[in-house]
Parts: structure tokens; sequence; C-alpha cells
């Protein structure tokens, strides 16, 4: 598979990949030369292919050619068609279910026991809900002043999150798609690192009442604060300070123990992805997603748009009928509503995706799945639903980083794995981000956002089993808060974008 | 129209309005006594209506009694039902221009001149825009240190303003609908209080490329920061921290000057409505609006939702056909958009406003036109277009107070007047928004975030055009920087939640 430069990931492939920008006239493989300038993380052809045949790569077909291809020429999203999407009718379920996972080299890390006795939190954050955005101006100052006043008095407090968010109210609360805003905002007031303090801000004539968000024994002075009943700017103030110096006060209380890694909850997820991110950064990320499930944890993946080409091969690793059914009816869903919308999957990749190399939505796709790992699928969940099982899991969420990151955190993840080709400088507030690269360029570029490179296993430096076990140790080192992820150190936090299918009114 | 316990606003209505909580068994006008207690802001009815009968308010009919009414009774959204809704295809343009407007007490202000010769600023502020929601993180970090170190030396410029938002990546960029948010983010880079100063923040491999938003002429390096170029974090916050100085040190430079009002273009909006936001604050606001229109202003009013139903009073307004037209194709476009999302019209109004006894959407929209005073309706813009006439503008948005603020920032307002009765601290960082109460009572809770109360109209100590003379001096003192509204001096921002009718990829 290795070569100085090209890589070829599959035998039956009939393209390889520029490992850095070859010059027109370069022998990329005895008898094989480059007819043009070849970017990096570009396809190359390894033999003449005739217009109309197949192209492969990851020894499966990314389209048909466009046109006669002379072996040696590059081959980007102009020369591809791209293939029918595959059915989902006659998918075959449990018939590649891996059993020889990799053995975890540790099975404890050091975290937070919650009090519903669920996943365990790894930092201890007050976070504050909403139930609507036409609250967010207040409670931003106040955040200000508990952060000055309040957070130095509290050193085993960690951070104070406000879960500010679009939805709420102005929306049709009553719309088929409704549940899916609602559920999110219910799971992100339970997040595991927020210890079990549930502390929401309401306006008072929203159309996402508390009682939707809370339940009857949840809903009380200690927990909720009606903006409408206080007397004017200074009020509110004064009872979002008091409040939140009460839950920060318990939050202070708390200890780290060790746990066994099945109370670990995290997710994976990539962005801005280029040709190397399918063969290093996202199959480093499947190794330890299966050290992971191996002893006992939960992974969450992810991005509907970026599976859909490969799902047959997803449906084969799902344990029964019923996971691969609602697999099946996650994809179908995602097919009308991008329908509805006068779109199709080829709405994705981006410009960056294919300038790094990624021609269309299937070898996206294929390079995406590769941060699944081997492991079977013990469950699909629809957007912002929480697992019921251990395990890896199929998280169905939109492909868009911004809006997958909200709904894994709903889900419960404490930490995500989010590896990117060409560089992005996501965060979340709520839990910590580890980034990985697909290249030693980006790493050697964005030295200080960037946790850990995969692009030794490109160079043959390192394999897969290295890099995955480096990352396997990092998040058990993150989520124990020994080491603090770059987008935690500078504090780099996305908004939530919460998944709203439903129209705004 | 004035009486001590409950106000009936037209001849022909067969229900009023309780002025305040009136107790079961109080006689409200002679011969007739409440049945129930009746809260304030909601209606009674002021003679027997059988089941089946029309219910006026307004002189309108808001529906049709679901059940016999006795006269005394109260009357909620439990009891009327929904008339059906006006058609759009026979609908009578131009036949109500009002000529006689009142005249203005003042004809200018104090306002920063444009380099583009269009609306002024009344503010100085450097915005700074992104291409897509992953620069956030890194770009609040940079405008925090902005603040503390550069704004101090330049005593001229009131603020800097990052233009953060959820569209630009992982959205379905050449969907049909995808014009609408792309507009939207054009349109703020030249926000008339941005003073032309050009800054946009790119990450390199989003949907949504920086030539999308900015000219030839204008995407440059002076103007462009793409962060995928930067070498990591330092250089990142370096480079903006570097283009912002070069920028504010313009900006400084600005200064205030007599300018004429037809160089003011201002939104209205009202949120959380109550019963008395139709006869208080909005005709209040309708009154301002008529002066500054008759001064030669710009006046948008907006929400779909909230007109729809009375939609043939305005079309009766419009200037002409085409203006007409385009009226009745927004109204379209949107009911075809709740369809799609499996709902209507009476999605809207929200809990709050039927607790402030607004029973259906007829009501709440003959309460939220009032808003435009009597002015002829000069052009028709789709959400976050920029107008091309002077004088009264119908802005089609979404009702949502947090999607209608950035499409009428988008359309170039610089300052917006925003009505309501059951309190909302609402506020926008780009541009000062004034808070007019239905109430008094609200002003009374509320002293330090309501601006000012129509609250007087009721109880006759005040006339609709004393109120709304008021409203017009505190717009004009507002955008000649000698009055800060509330929101303004606390600081109160609510997110640019961008209008996105097309799919999440």
């Amino acid at each position: 598979m290795l070569n100085k430069t090209i890589i070829k990931v599959h035998d039956r492939d009939n393209v390889a990949i520029a490992i850095h920008d070859i010059p027109m006239g370069t022998e990329v493989e005895s008898g094989i030369i480059a007819n043009q300038d070849i970017p990096q993380g570009h396809k190359i052809a390894l033999c003449d292919i005739e217009k109309g045949e197949k192209i492969r790569r990851y020894g499966v077909v990314l389209g048909y050619a466009l046109q006669d291809i002379k072996m040696g020429d590059w081959i980007n999203e102009y020369k591809i068609e791209l293939p029918s999407l595959p059915s989902l009718d006659d998918m075959k379920y449990g018939t590649n279910l891996v059993t020889d996972l990799p053995e975890a080299p540790l099975k404890t890390f050091e975290g937070y026991r919650n009090p519903d006795g669920g996943y365990a939190g790894i930092r201890n954050i007050l976070g504050i809900t909403t139930t609507v955005q036409c609250v967010t101006g207040i409670l931003n100052v106040a955040v200000q002043k508990m952060k000055k006043e309040l957070l130095p008095k509290y050193p085993n407090v960690d951070d104070i999150v406000p879960i500010n968010h679009a939805y709420g109210c102005g929306v049709a609360i009553h719309a088929p798609e409704a549940k899916t805003p609602i559920r999110a905002l219910r799971n992100l007031i339970r997040h595991p690192n927020f210890g079990g303090e549930i502390m929401v801000v309401s306006l008072g004539c929203e159309k996402l009442t508390v009682d939707m968000l809370l339940d009857d024994d949840e809903n009380n002075a200690e927990n909720v604060i009606v903006l409408q009943e206080k007397s004017g700017f200074q009020d509110m103030i004064a009872s979002l300070m008091n409040m939140a110096d009460q839950k920060l006060k318990r939050l202070n209380s708390r200890k780290r123990e060790t746990l066994p890694l099945s109370k670990l909850c995290i997710g994976m997820q990539c962005g801005g992805s280029d040709a190397f991110s399918g063969i290093t950064a996202n199959p480093s990320a499947g190794y330890a997603a299966d050290l992971l499930v191996q002893s006992g944890a939960t992974v969450l993946f992810s991005e509907v748009t970026e599976v859909r080409d490969g799902v047959h091969l997803l449906a084969e690793r799902c344990v029964n009928r019923t996971v691969g059914k609602k697999l099946a009816d996650e994809m179908k869903w995602y097919d009308r509503y991008l329908e509805i919308g006068g779109v199709d999957r080829s709405a994705n990749p981006t410009p960056g995706n294919k300038k790094g190399g990624l021609s269309n939505i299937v070898e996206k796709a294929m390079g995406s799945i590769a941060k699944s790992g081997r492991s079977p699928i013990v469950e699909v969940l629809s957007p912002a639903e929480r697992p019921t099982k251990h395990g890896l899991i199929y998280a169905a969420t939109p492909a868009s980083d911004m809006v997958c990151g909200p709904c894994q955190l709903a889900s419960g993840i404490s930490l995500q794995v989010f590896m990117t080709g060409r560089g992005t400088p996501y965060g979340l507030a709520a839990a910590p981000v580890i980034k990985v690269s697909s290249r030693n360029d980006l790493k050697d570029m964005w030295n200080d956002l960037i946790d850990l490179t995969a692009g030794d296993i490109v160079t043959g430096h390192a394999t897969i089993q290295e890099i995955g076990t480096k990352l396997f140790h990092m998040i058990v080192d993150t989520a124990s808060g020994v080491y603090k992820p770059w987008a935690e150190v500078y504090g780099l936090h996305n908004d939530l974008c919460i998944f709203n299918p439903a129209p705004i009114t």
C-alpha cells in the first residue's frame, strides 16, 4: 500500500492518491508517468480507463468515467459520473459482525459519577439552558458576571456554559418535525458534563414551554427562572446570579473517581475532509473506537449524507434486523428531506473537499465510514436521541459539523473526536473536542490547534494501529482531565445550531 | 372608545377588552355584567352571540362562535372558530392610498453619511462578517481582545460586532431557497451602521465562498482573512487584530453631520404581543411611521404570518399592481412553506399571546398591521432584500422576532422599534432597538428595559397621536446618538438567526 509518491488503498483499485503535489512527467510507479500536474490528495489513473468504465478506490466504485482516461491522467470531479444511490430496501443485515476486536490497553478512567447512574461527566460544568432565543441577551450578560464573580469561588467547577439556541418561539411547535429540536433541548439539559444540576431560563410567553423540557418534579423555582416574572433587568441578573451560586456550590463538591470505561460515551465526527482523511485520520479514529468499544465504552458516529453511499456496508454490521431497519428508515427520512428542498446527496461534498481530492460523495462516504472502525453497530439513533445500549452506535444526524455536534451532545457524548484534512478550529463549550489531522502538513501549520496528526501513516512512519492507540490514550487522558485539547485551552466554541427541520413561523 | 373597565375598538364590535382583571359580577357597562372572572386583555361579549355567529373586533370578523355565548361571557380561543384564509387571487390594489399624512415636527437628524451614498449610519460600528460558523470560535476570542486592546484607542467607534451565524457550510448551497440566506449575508456586510468598511473572515473550504458575498473589487487581502492560510491560532488572532486596527482607524475619523430624514431607514417589529398591542403600542408606532414617511424616511414592517389574515387591507394600500402582486407572491410562498412543513397559520399565536387575550391569528394580525400606520406601501421586499424606494415598505419576513430582526438588518434598517405586550429583553448588536410596551403595568415592572409605554392610551391619559409623536422624537434622538435605548445601555444582544428555508446537508 505504501509508495513514495502515490498511495493505493485496495488491490482492485484503478486509481491512487498523490501523497504530495506531483509535477507532470513524474514516474509515480514503474511505467506510470503523470500526464498532468497532480495536486496533493488527488487521483491518478493507474491504467487506461474507457469512457463508461468503473473508477475504483477503496475497492468500491466511485463512479463511471465521463470520458476516456489514459494511464497517468489526473482524475477529478469533472471526469466521474456519480453512480446511482444504493437502494435501502434490499440491504442485508448482520452478515458482517466482527468479534475479534483489539484488546484495549486500559479499562478505566477518572470521571465524575452522575446522580442518574448513566454516563459519567468528564468536565464539571454548570450548564444553563434556555427555552427560547429571547432570553439570550440577558443570560449572556449574567454569565459574564458569573464567570467573573462566582466561578473563582468554586475551583472544582470548570466552566459555566449557556445553552443559547435559535429555537423556542416563532416556530411551528406542533409540526411533525418539531420533535427533533424539542428532544435535543430536553436532552441537552441532562448532559453528562452538567452533573445533574438543572438550570433553565424561560421568558414566559414562548411556544416551547418549560413543561415540554422538564418533568413535573424538576419544574420548580429551584431550577427555573421566568424573566417575565422579574422586576426588570437588575432583578433578572440578581435572580440568575443567585440560582447559579446555589448550583455552583453543589457542583463544587464533586470529585473525580476511577470508573470503568463503560461509563464513557464519546462522539466521532469529521469535517473539512480531504482524500487522506479516509486512509489516515478516520481509520485511526476507527481503531480507537474499536479499542473503546472492546473495553465497554459507547462510541457514536453520524453524518447521514456522508454514509448514505456506503450504507449497505453499515447494514451488514447492524447486530439485528431491528437496528438495520432503523438505519434504513433514517436514511429514507433524509432522502425525502433533501428531495423536498429540491436537492440530493450531491449537495455534499464542499469545494474544500474537492480541492483536497474528494471527487464526489461516494469517495467522501467511504472515507467517512472508516471512523466507525470494525465493531458491530448495536443501535441506531434518530437525531439527538439518547442511547439505550453500550457499544458502537450510529447516531443519524446531518453531516454539517455545526449541527452534528449539538445532536451528538444531546445524545450524551461527553467528548468528541474530530478528524480534519483541510483544517477547522471547531470546538464545543459543553464538551472537549480532540482534533486529529489527516496530514502532517496541517499539524505543522496549525501546531497549536491540531492535537494529533495521523499523517505518518501515509509516509510509512506509523501504522493505523499505532496512531489509533495514541488517540485512544489521548481520549482517556482527556476524559480523566489529564489532557486539555487545544480548542479547550483557547476557549474555541461554536454556536449550538439545533437541528430544526420544521418551519419558522 | 374609552371606558373604565372595558375598551371597544369599533362601533360594529360585539366584544370588548378588559382593561384590568374583571371579577365575576362586575357591571362593565350599563346592563352588561361579567358572567365569569375575565383576565386583563381578554374579551367579553357585549351581547348574546349564537353558535356560528360572527365575533367582531376592530370591525373585522375574528371568527365564528363555537357555542352559544351569553352577554357578559368571557370569550377565549376555545370559543372561536378560525375563519377561512383570505384569498390572494382576487385582492384589490391601490384602492386606499392615503395622502393626508400628519406633518412631521422635524426633518433632519445627526447621522453618519455613508460612502455608497445610501442610507446613513446612526452608530459607528466595525462589523466583522463570517462566511461560515466554523470560524466563530476564533473570531469571538479575537473580538474580546479587540474590545479590550483596540477599541479604547478609537473613541469615535461605538462597538465591534461579529456577524456569527449558522449558515455557510453543511447546507445545500445550490438549493432553490439558498438565495435567501446568501442574500442576507451579502447585505449584512454592507449594513449602514458599518460605515462601508468590509471585513470578512472565511475558513477556506466552506460551501459559501467569499466570492458569493463580495464583488471582485472587494475580495482582496485588505478585506478578507482566510483562516486556513494562517499558521495556527496565534497567527489567526494577530491577523484579525491587525486588520481590525486598520478598519477602526478609518472608522474613527468619521463624524456625525446633519442629514435629511430621507437618509434614515428603520424597522418596526412586535413580539410577545397581547390584546392591548393593537390598540396602544402598535397604532402609536404606526403614527410615528406616518410622521417618518411624511418626512422622507423609509420604514419597514414585516412578519408574514402576522399580516396574512389582514393582507387584503395591505393590498388596498399598495401603490400599484406590481407592488400588490409581489405582496401576494410572498404570502403564497409562505403558505406553501408552512404546508410543506405540515402546518398552517394557526401555528401562530403563542401561549403567551393567548394568555394576553389574543385568541387567534386574525386578532393578532389586526393588531400587528396597526404598526404600519396609514401610509401607502411603496414596495414589497423578499426576506433580506434591500429597498429601492423611500417610504413605507413591507419586508416579507418570518414573524419570529429572532429571524425578522436579522432579515430587517440585512434590508438595511439602522434602528428597530419593537412593540411588546408580554415583555421581551430582545436586542440587536448591529442596531439600537427601542422598546415600546402596550401596557403601563409592564413599564412599571420593567422600568429599566422598556423605553416607552403606550399604556396611557387605554386609560385616556394620552392619545395615539401624542404617544406616536413622543416615539417619533425618541427615534430621531436615538438616530442622532442623543438617546440610548435600554437594550443598548446593557448590551443585550440576540443571536443573528439567518432565515434558511433550504435543507441542512
